[in-house]
Order: structure tokens, then sequence, then C-alpha cells
């Protein structure tokens, strides 16, 4: 049985029609009323992508408006009394369309990149070398601090357009290469500018927790107060960022400093998130669970307790399957265990110049696909809606669902799965933001 | 000291020019000719890439005909009388320039794509399961059969084009689908036909022995004297292929089967290749070297031996990571034992619907890089001097050399290592096939 059009009566309070979307092939929308009243997709939740084949979709005011089989969306529109006179018409000739993909995790804001570094892993240097050769976060952080703001809003705003071509119509950004409440500050407004003027929705996260400074290195707690006192206050006060992150680590933040942080972040009303269990089985996943996080990320040493905890909570689990690729690691995050056990599994690039220089959401579906064993629609449901739920935007992006955003993608295929089975390829042909389309 | 400009007392024969190309930062010519004398790169001569720095390059009638540091260059071409009136200009403003990619293993000619068989895989089927279920080779074969050269031409000269823009100037075409004499030609007269059309060059390899086709599984001596006495010789007789390949494994063709066909096929004039222990360790590679064929390819379950037999032989070690990658296996070949030993490596896509759907030689270098700690430079010398001489087309392609074609990519970057450490993305900027600049 087709799907009924759905939403229809609430289409005309949306006024003018600015987009109609005609001879969808596969009409992906991930909209199931019934599971999303849940919370973030578990399970076989994590494959129902609320599919109608031969669609057409109806966008007014920058919002989905109505969706369904094109006979019943077209006649139904004739009806209407809507005008579609100003409506951009799109024939989408059999392709598949689906939401703008949401990148929950990424460092897109930097200066040089670190091409020499990825050499030297392969070679065979360890971490410590490469630090010493100059390399590791600190060779960002003292690359950025050194960059105008105007310099690094033009690299990051071209990174982003190629980010949108390739369909990521929502991005995270954190800072975490500043280090200093200037250097913080001034990579947050770097992102937030880029983002406005390459037109993708952009979220902000601080990450002052990213890496003791060196300056502080025999200081650790002077550091701690900092974040605390100055950067924290400061980034809610300019309104630079509505998350907080902490890269939560034996090496890095421990647990009890992690908690003073994120801690501090809750009550100054930012949302929460931690970089958890990446090089340790460390409790930053249980951490994350028990204090309310959005999301835990990267998690390729989660424990069962862990695992446990994230699959009892709506805190989401980040993986970033790209990181691993490009560090040539062989342990993957345990995806399709957390999957079984009930984890609400998102993926995301983790775009930065260390660890992950990879900016294509195609391209982390075909890693997840291939190295996880996620099948391409649980995929598809970790890089939208799952990862909306991880920034907790899932009322406005992630899903075709009406009244959401009109963030959508026209796919140089006729099938959804063609995208991780075409690895390597950008599988996007048109980009939709709001219900305009972005021109390449 | 900078590298004197090469060849130019040549020039001058080769009449007018016609590209010139300017302010090249990184220009990696891989042109050595101490070292290209002696065959393919091996070890420590596979990171050589000739590289100027603050280039340009002078082409004429389609081929190489000067480069070095562009003040040589250009107050050379100034007084050397030759008339640049019709030369197209082209100012690289400090990107980095290369050789065209040349892809030595590919299956580009086919009907229906397999990404039903991807998500079976993924979902844990088994071959055989998923034989049952209508896939494998089989299926692209039943497909292949049904369907007209007109419309697999349009299929083939569309994934070329694509290519193309990822930079692959030369690639090499197997048969194999067709299984029979009436649809192997077919395959072969659809590669050329599709490769004229995109303006790519192509290299064309009979692979009838790719299967025995289900018609003949009761009686596969009968398939085999097809392919000797009636494939292999109207192939050669037509001059549908320079080339000859064997699926040479014990559950396709054992090695007796197959020096006998890759015998006959040598006395047809025909060069050599041979699908060599991608399944089991059986002895593909040794027969290979010994039979003087030009390639070895797959190689993941190469023992000691054949490791052996290929360093010290001019047969090219052709791996194909994207396969291994697409799969989810676990092992690679062992490109860095097999460097070490002095075999010659190259890389491939192995672009096919079912094993490998992977077009771009740019992934292929990433997954080179990061998987078999290749390095970037060894991997772009894999994927373009080497990979011409598993062809046999070390004199035509594969590096800038003067005199050969001028078939060269602009990169959207400066240093030819952004090449494999941003995965995903498409880093060319521009591709020129015998000087002419091809439009996307």
């Amino acid at each position: 049985m087709k799907k009924p059009l759905r939403h229809v009566e609430e289409v005309a309070d949306l006024g003018c029609v600015d987009l109609v979307v005609d001879h969808i092939g596969q009409l992906c929308t991930l909209d199931v009323p019934e599971l999303d009243a849940k919370g973030p997709r578990r399970r076989e939740g994590l494959a129902e992508l609320g599919m109608v084949q031969d669609a057409a979709l109806v966008c007014a005011a920058g919002r989905i408006a109505a969706y369904g089989p094109r006979d019943n969306v077209l006649r139904w529109l004739d009806g209407s009394g809507c005008s579609t006179a100003e409506a951009t018409q799109v024939d989408a000739a059999g392709r598949a369309v689906l939401p703008g993909y949401v990148d929950p995790h990424t460092h897109t804001v930097f200066g040089k990149t670190r091409q020499d570094e990825y050499e030297r892993r392969i070679r065979g240097e360890t971490y410590l070398e490469i630090a010493a050769a100059g390399g590791g976060i600190h060779s960002s952080v003292a690359d950025l601090r050194n960059r105008s703001e105007g310099e690094l809003e033009a690299l990051t705003r071209a990174r982003l357009t190629e980010m949108l071509a390739h369909g990521t119509t929502t991005v995270e950004i954190k800072s975490g290469y500043g280090l200093s409440l200037e250097h913080e500050t001034k990579m947050l407004r770097v992102a937030g500018a880029a983002a406005a003027a390459a037109g993708v929705r952009c979220v902000r996260t601080c990450l002052a927790a990213h890496e003791v400074p060196k300056e502080y290195r025999e200081d650790r707690g002077q550091y701690l107060r900092i974040i605390t006192d100055e950067i924290l206050p400061q980034v809610v006060q300019q309104g630079l960022a509505d998350r907080c992150d902490v890269f939560c680590e034996p090496t890095v933040f421990n647990l009890e400093e992690s908690v003073v942080i994120l801690s501090r972040a809750r009550d100054l009303g930012l949302a929460l998130t931690v970089h958890a269990d990446e090089l340790a089985s460390f409790g930053g996943a249980v951490l994350a669970a028990r204090m309310g996080a959005d999301s835990a990320d990267h998690l390729i040493r989660i424990d069962e307790a862990g695992r446990a905890a994230l699959a009892a909570s709506d805190t989401v689990a980040v993986l970033l399957p790209g990181t691993v690729f490009s560090l040539g690691l062989k342990n993957y995050a345990p995806a399709r265990g957390m999957i079984e056990q009930g984890c609400a599994v998102a993926l995301a690039t983790d775009f930065n110049p260390g660890s992950s220089p990879i900016r294509s959401m195609p391209l982390v579906q075909s890693i997840a696909c291939t190295q996880m064993r996620m099948t391409p629609a649980e995929s598809l449901t970790a890089c939208t809606l799952n990862s909306a739920w991880a920034l907790g935007r899932q009322n406005e992006v992630g899903s075709l669902a009406p009244g959401k955003y009109a963030d959508l993608l026209i796919i140089d295929g006729q099938d959804y799965r063609q995208i991780p089975y075409f690895a390597g390829r950008n599988p996007v042909a048109s980009v939709f933001v709001g219900g305009r389309e972005i021109s390449a």
C-alpha cells in the first residue's frame, strides 16, 4: 500500500509554496512519527527510512510542507488554493532524494594542513616522534594563534562550501585549537561567520578542553580554572556556542577534571558532549550518559559498562570511522554490537587536519558499511536523523518531516544504497538548504 | 640546485607549441631517465617523483616537449623561434601538476549495478548465499548478454567520463561478462567505442577466462576450447584487444588450464596478465612471472615464492586495495614487504559492480597509504608510471617525460601528498589529454 500524503492540512498555514520536487524515484524521508516520538533511532528503527516510491515533495516558507505519492501530492496541490507562482519546480527524473547530511563532529576551523604528519605516520613514526617533529594538536594550536580571523574565515568557508557540495547541510564545528580565551572565542566567531557565508547551518561547540596548552603544562589546575571561570562564561555571554565538549582520556583530561568542566558548562546552560573512550577504555561513555550529554563520540574502546549506559540513555553514540581509516588503525568502534545492544548510533567525519582529513559524509557511509558492517539504511539514518539528535536539532533537521527545514539532496542515482556502494565519488547532484538550491 | 630544463633541443622538431602550463608549484614529472632505463620502479625508486618546484611545462603536437624551472623554460621558449600563437596558456597558480592516472585493471563494461549484493554481504551472507540469490559474476553475465551494444556503450561512456574527471587518462578495460564469442567481442567493441567517445586512452584485455559460463559447467574442456580456438583468435583478428587475462584460482581456472590459455594467447601475439593469488596462495604470481606476463594482479595471498618470482622479473605486481576495502576484508596485499623485496608495485581500482565499485584512483591512493602503508610518493608512482609499465605503455604515458603524451592533471592543492590525505574528495581541478583540456 502506498504511504498516504502527510500533513496536508498544515500546508496552507505555511503560506506560499516555494519548492516542488517531482518525479522522485526513492524519497527517503526518514519520517516515521511513531518511532520518532520515542527518541533517537535504535536497533531495527535505524533502518526505517520512511521511503515513498514515485513521490513528490512540497516546501513552503523554507520548510517541508508535504510529501507523498506524486499523484496524490499534485492533485492535492492543484486543489489546495496555495499559490505556486513563485515556486521553483524541480524534476528529480527518477533519482533518489534524502535529507541533507548532519555532520555532528568536526574541527573545521584550522590553518595549515598536516600532510607531512600523515606521511610520517605511514612511515611508522610514533605519536611522540611526530610531536617531537612539531606535529600533533599543539602544532595546529601554534599555527591558529598566529592567523587572523579573516584568514581563518576564508579557509573555513572554502571547506564548508565543499562539505555542502558533498551534501552536508548542517555541520557541528568545535573550537579547541585556541586553548585561550582570545583564540577559543576567535575560532567560534570564525565558525559562525564562515558557515553563514557558505550557507550551511552550523552548531558550535566549545572544546577549550581539547588539550592543556603548553604554557600550562606545569599548572593544569590553572588552565582548568581558565576554562571554567573565563572561557565558558564568556562563550555563553557572547552567544558563541551551544555546547561544551571535553577530550576525556587518561592522557588528556581525566574523569574528575571532565566532571568539573562539564558540570560548569551544564550550569551555564550549555548542552554537553564528550570525546570518550577513543584511546583507552576509561569510563567516558558512562560519564556522558550519567551527565545527560547529547552525545559521546569516538568510542573505539568502549567497554560493556559504557555500552549498557548508552543503551539505557538518550545519549547518542557518535562513531567516527574516518578517523580509524585515516590513522590506518585496525579496530573500529563496535558498531554492530552497540546497535544490537540498543545504542542510538550516529556517524560523523571528525574532519580535522591531523587524524581525519575527511570531509565527505558519503565516504564516511562507505567506511561504516564496509568496515563496521552497518547496512546502507542504518548508515543513512546515522548520518542524518540520529546525528541531528546528537546535536539536539532533531526538531529542525535530519529528516524530511513536515515542519522541518527543507534541507535535502538529489542524488545522482536511483537507489540510496549506491551512495556507500560507489565509494569515493560525490553522489550529490543538487543540494537545497531551506528550500533553496545551493549553486556549486 | 634547480633541475635543468630537459630536452630543449628536441622541441623544435615537434612543431607548434599547443600548451604552456605556467606557475606550477610542484611539478611531479616522474621523469628520472637513469631509473626509467632500468624498467618499472622498485624500492626507493618508487618514491622518486622527478619533482621541479616553481616550474613550467610546454607541450607540442599533443606531447610533452619540455619542462623545468619556469624562468628557464620561458626564456628558452622566447628564444626558440617556436610559434606559441595557437598555444593554450594555463596558469596553474602555484598548484601541483602530475601525470594523468593510468588505471591498469578495470571491468568498466557492465550493465546493472549490484548494490543489493553489497548490502547482503554486509548483512553477513556468504558468497554461496549471494550466488543462490542471483548475485555474483554470473548475474552480470546474464544481464550483459541481454543488453544491446548501444545501451552498454552509453553506460560505459558515462563511467569513463567520471573516471576522467577523477584524473584517469588511460584505463584498462577487460571483457569477462560475456563468456561467449558473441558477447566477449561485444564487450570489447563497447570498451573501444565508449573510450573513444569519452576521450580517454584505453587498453583492452580479453578475459574470456573470467569464469566458466553456466552452460559449460559440465564440460569445462569445451569452454576452454572455445576460448583458445574461437574467442582469442577472433579477438586478435578483429583487433579488439592487446592483452589476455585469466582468473587463475583453484576454484576458477587452475594452473594447467591457465597455462593452456596464456600460451595460446602468447602465440597469437597478445600480452599477458593474470588474476593471481587473490583467494588462495596458488602459484599464480609464479606462473605470471614464468610466462613473462606484463602484470600479476590482486596478490592478497601471495607467498614467498610468488614474491621472489615477481622481484626477479619485470612482471608488475598490480595491487587492488579498493577491492579489499569494498569487500570489508581485513587482509590487504603485503605491499610493504613486496616493495622491500624489490617487486615493482602498481595500483588499480578493479572497478566492477561486484567486489569493487570504486572508480577513483585518488581513493585508491588513500586506501593504499592508510591501509597498506605505502607513502604518498610510492602510491603516486604506482598509479602512474608503474601502472603504465603494467600495461606495456611506459613509452607513451605514466610520466611527463619529453616525447610522451601530454596527459596531465592540475590538482586542487599545492602538495601532491594532499591527494591521499584528503580522502573522499576529487582533488583534480583540470585534466588534459594529449595537451587538450577535457571539459567536465
